[in-house]
């Protein structure tokens, strides 16, 4: 199954069926055109994991490290399907990073490996956008990470069911693929990732994981219509504006 | 004035104000002891500043950075005035650190220095509690920072008039005084700070920036009793346990 949350015609906040015919919410079928599409899930926090897959840290010339790589994208980050992301100004290179993104269902805090995929709702899909300026000369990727609007979520909440072990993960820049890759290159699996976060932070109901990028990150320009696939649960695009 | 949340004897999370007679709310009057006190906000982020104390950047071995380090503490890091902090399990080192801590009245995005006060409900004390054994060995500060109940919070909010320019900042571990030093130490002040992290990130009602802490920083012991003191705002008292 595949969920949504909007905006109807009427102005109330609804969480529906994505469809082959449409938002079906309460007896309802809904165009995509017809109303506000929400970020899939209202997170207190999303934990981003850096260099999860090898082939993204030898581009970024790094070492995958001994243990995942942790940062936070705090909620004013979020932004829908269908929304413009506005750069942050002055910058030279601020990049886009296709991500599976984990969404938790229960609360997590000190869940093993074993245990961890009771916790998850399921799946969706991320632009981890980052602005590389700042990034590369602060100690925490605040001013790099967290600017507004920085993490584009959606459009749906796939169940795990529909997401297959070796889902593909693509990003494509006005059409042409720029990232292309599958989750059963994660150097942590999710189960491991939700281990390690919560041995130290608890996962609220949903909150997101974010797993990490595949190679192939590069600069985004005014204008540039951006699609995050991965495979399972669908294609989340927004357009990008440089302030 | 100071304001104080809490949860009275009938269960209900109210706003009242902290007195020399007590908390007086809605015509009635209560003990401290007979509520729960909470967190004098609930922001959706914490903004952290480090080494804004020139003495303590130095006894960390660090430079004073060219302009603010930034970190986050996510909602899962809040505790209240009263509480006993448990400290993650296994580890070392984890230390105290006094904070002066701004809570936000009014949404702020690309707000100037000399407006940023327009924007402030007023100030409290936090703990920056800090696991050394992980924040030494990790890029971005998230098992060493945002670790559960990481950051106690209050007693109170107390108005901007209520703190003087000069208040001092302390921290006792057991009675005894660790941390001594003054709001006027600050290498960047409040309105600096607000200006700097508003660049990139909307701050919302109730989020908080702590503005760094100064020199005295020590290791937390199982049973102890931990009092900050911020002039102006009052004590935050919290124990500490070992798990």
């Amino acid at each position: 199954m595949r969920e949504v949350r909007f905006r109807d015609p009427a102005g109330s906040t609804r969480v529906g069926e994505w469809t082959d015919d449409g938002i079906e919410c309460a007896g309802a079928t809904y165009d995509e055109s017809e109303v506000e599409l929400l970020p899939p899930s209202d997170p207190s926090k999303i934990v981003c994991v850096g260099l999860n897959y090898a082939d993204h840290a030898a581009e970024r010339d790094k070492e995958p490290p001994e243990r995942p790589l942790l940062f936070l994208k705090p909620p004013n980050t979020l932004s829908a399907h269908g929304d413009t992301v506005t750069l942050p100004a002055g910058k030279e290179r601020v990049d886009h990073e296709a991500e599976l993104a984990v969404v938790m269902g229960e609360q997590a805090r000190n869940v093993s490996a074993d245990e961890a995929m009771d916790y998850v709702a399921g799946f969706t899909c991320m632009n981890d956008v980052s602005n590389r300026d700042d990034q590369d000369r602060e100690q925490n990727w605040v001013r790099g990470k967290a600017f507004d609007n920085s993490a584009p979520l959606g459009p749906v909440l796939a169940t795990p069911d529909e997401v297959p072990a070796d889902a593909g993960v693509e990003l494509r820049v006005n059409g042409e693929t720029r990232q292309r890759s599958s989750r059963d290159e994660f150097i942590w699996s999710v189960p491991e990732l939700i281990e390690e976060i919560t041995t130290y932070l608890t996962l609220e109901p949903g909150d997101v994981v974010s797993t990490g990028t595949p190679a192939g990150v590069a600069p985004l320009e005014d204008g540039d219509e951006v699609e995050v696939e991965v495979e399972g649960v669908g294609v989340l695009r927004h357009r990008v504006r440089r302030a």
